[in-house]
């Protein structure tokens, strides 16, 4: 049997951050990762594929120079089961391997909705799997007109990567809008905007009844009893955990069916870890549990567990929620609550917003305008952000993630100090951070 | 005698930036600004006057609409005397105004250095004057070598951009290596590998001993002994605080001969405040007199000051120093303390660095290579940043200037809650300021 001092199951985000994490915490114990796949893809980077980057061997995470640079081994099998008493686990290939400390990083599996025709042919999913997703790949080429049932970020990234294919796209969302579980209106209607002015066919407020076809989808059925033609049609509406092991192990699960753990990211039982996809999360606000999962929450969880395998270092102060996407050329950023969700939480909140251009004079070249919406809690803290502009909208937007992640004050949020540089911000006068806040300021008088 | 609550000497960017932020606060007084300038130049903006924007007149900040927008008077007049007894200012047009509050911004004059042949024509500063430009623009026309005296942000910058105009450019910097007082060597070395990439001509360790020609210059002689032909020179060696109105008024200066302030901006005669390249600064981190004048700076110091004219709000923590440029396609950014600016102020530090790309996986497109170093102090708070890479390296800079202001513990800068996404950020698991910060965690230990 195999021994190790730290087993981390999953080799995504999540697994191998926390692999990393723990070789710096812990320079001198063995550090091994059991993953299913032989290369592994950016999640994220899985719209891309279809367009801008044109392969999935293209959207690879180089864990072949990562590992090796931080003395971390790999082994590509998968578990299959866990022996909690013993400290070991068995894998598929037959292979026993003990552990001092499990990490569990198993993601999580995209949603498969009860819906009539989910297994014709050319019905695909955002699965984290090469071969699958070059199967994708071979099977679009003869397709016309593609069906994207989901309006969230992967709907709305593959639809725009998808148009530059040349297809005939539409998006179904249930919703009454695109991207509504993570903007406001009026930012869910500039995606929409965006989405339109690329030619992409939006249709709310509708569910897909049934995928129809013979053998190989040629539509889809909506709510409305409308029928789209549809040579294939690609499901983004979302991702549960993967706890099945977990399960077996008889771990606690949280409110959203993922893997409780405490602010150690302990899971239920001792030397157990679970960080990512499939693990329970909880509000930075409320403190309740969050169906939020980002590759970057994972990030953050694997950091922390990774430190505290050995010795208890760091805590988790629950998920602000950060978010970017890119449609066309429009960036669009959120951290924190937007009115929706801090209205949910029944958070008492005073915003202002403001608009200007992202660098200064507005005549420098590749100016985008930017806009900038700020929440503050009654209690003067910053608690959300909503940013659209050009391609620094996403660092733009982690300024004010951090800001909020230090629950900063407004006063603090007005005397920032910011670098302004005309080929590369706003302008110090109107930098939408300090103005913004400022104009909340004088609000909350 | 006309009347105000709120009047402001200067129009550049800390005056203006105390007159919105005194309207917000104070929504009932009438405040008015006095200016000598008909048009307002962005001040940083100078540079790209002379390559990419093109004219000074694409170079101007749109107060025709902010002031008007703020309820804010503007008189175009020159402030010419001051009576603190009486509160009324005289101008040059021999109008009087009565006030309140005061507030002096009037900024900063460029740095005539003691040289024989400065007075030459084609001999030019970095004025913030209009005409001026626009001559300087028309005497460049029939320029092919230029010699820029100075290699700091400025002279770099338009050495930067007099190369779109194929000049024969060359920089004289007087220390070994341009930007040597914002950046450190490596960062340094960085850039003068930019700028002769760019065909800039690079001359260190050196000083211009005389500037000669016969009415208008034809060469540089430098402390080498060296000629350099020059149909034109541009000065670029800084900027000293213009204190004249306060001086006259009798005001304390300070350590850099700059109008002494104390921490809620406040001159030292009552209802007097000062703001921006005219006020006296002090180092966040070691509270000593600073020398750095920036419009960012400005524009913080302009918003502590209007909040604080009838009822003190906020208060001035000292210049944390953030800083960027552009040289080519590589950005520069520093926030905090560089290793030299920590040793010279006897502040103990721990560093790590990284380097990953800007967006992911690396093959998107429009990716850069993004480096970073980060210090942290013995008591575990990072004090500085050092960043090169793409278009969103000053907004990156930006994140960490926030976590500094804050004086962020390491840990809390390992668990940053950024988000990430392809086509606009790093990865989550190479995002540079958690993995750098916990790089220099495992330093710590």
């Amino acid at each position: 049997m195999d021994k190790t001092d730290v087993l981390v199951i999953g080799g995504s985000a999540g697994g191998p951050i926390a692999g990393i994490s723990a070789r710096r915490s812990y320079p001198d114990k063995k550090i091994t990762i059991v993953r299913m796949e032989e290369k592994v893809l950016v999640p994220c980077g899985i719209p891309y594929i279809f367009g801008t980057v044109g392969s999935p061997e293209k959207n690879l995470i180089p864990y072949d120079v990562l590992f090796p640079k931080n003395n971390i081994d790999v082994i590509i099998d998968e578990v299959t089961d866990i022996d909690k008493g013993a400290k070991k686990v068995k894998t598929s290939k037959g292979e026993e391997i003990g552990y001092k400390k499990l990490v569990l990083a198993t993601g999580s599996l995209p949603v498969v909705p009860p819906i009539p025709g989910v297994d014709l042919d050319n019905v695909f999913f955002a699965k984290k799997d090469v071969d699958y997703l070059n199967g994708v790949l071979k099977a679009l080429e003869g397709v016309e007109d593609i069906v994207i049932i989901g309006g969230g970020f992967i709907g709305v990234e593959f639809a725009d990567e998808l148009k530059k294919k040349d297809l005939n796209v539409t998006i179904v969302e249930l919703l009454p809008h695109c991207l509504q579980l993570a903007f406001d209106e009026e930012f869910s209607l500039k995606a929409e905007e965006k989405l339109k002015e690329r030619g992409i066919n939006i249709i709310t407020n509708t569910s897909a009844k049934a995928i129809l076809g013979d053998k190989k989808v040629d539509s889809v059925e909506l709510s409305s009893g409308e029928k789209l033609k549809a040579d294939a049609v690609l499901l983004g509406i979302g991702a549960r955990p993967n706890v099945e092991l977990a399960q077996k192990l008889g771990l606690k699960m949280g409110g959203t069916k993922a893997i409780a753990v405490d602010e150690y990211m302990r899971a239920s039982e001792e030397d157990i870890f679970a960080v990512g996809d499939c693990a329970e999360k909880k509000s930075f606000f409320t403190g309740k549990p969050s169906g939020l999962r980002l590759a970057s929450i994972a990030g953050m969880e694997a950091r922390i567990a990774g430190a505290n395998l050995f010795e208890l270092k760091h805590k988790n102060d629950g998920v602000v929620g950060t978010f970017s996407t890119i449609i066309g050329d429009l960036a669009f950023g959120v951290a924190g609550l937007t009115e929706n969700a801090a209205k949910d939480a029944e958070i008492d909140y005073i915003k202002a917003e403001g608009t200007t251009f992202d660098k200064h004079p507005g005549l420098m070249p590749n100016t985008s305008k930017m806009h900038l919406k700020l929440l503050f809690s009654k209690s003067d803290e910053i608690i959300g952000g909503a940013v659209y502009g050009g391609s620094t909208a996403a660092e733009f937007t982690n300024i004010i993630a951090s800001m909020i992640q230090q629950r900063l004050k407004i006063e603090e949020v007005v005397k920032f100090q910011m670098t302004t540089q005309p080929a590369l911000t706003a302008s110090p006068i109107t930098y939408l951070i300090a103005d913004v806040a400022e104009m909340a300021m004088a609000n909350l008088q």
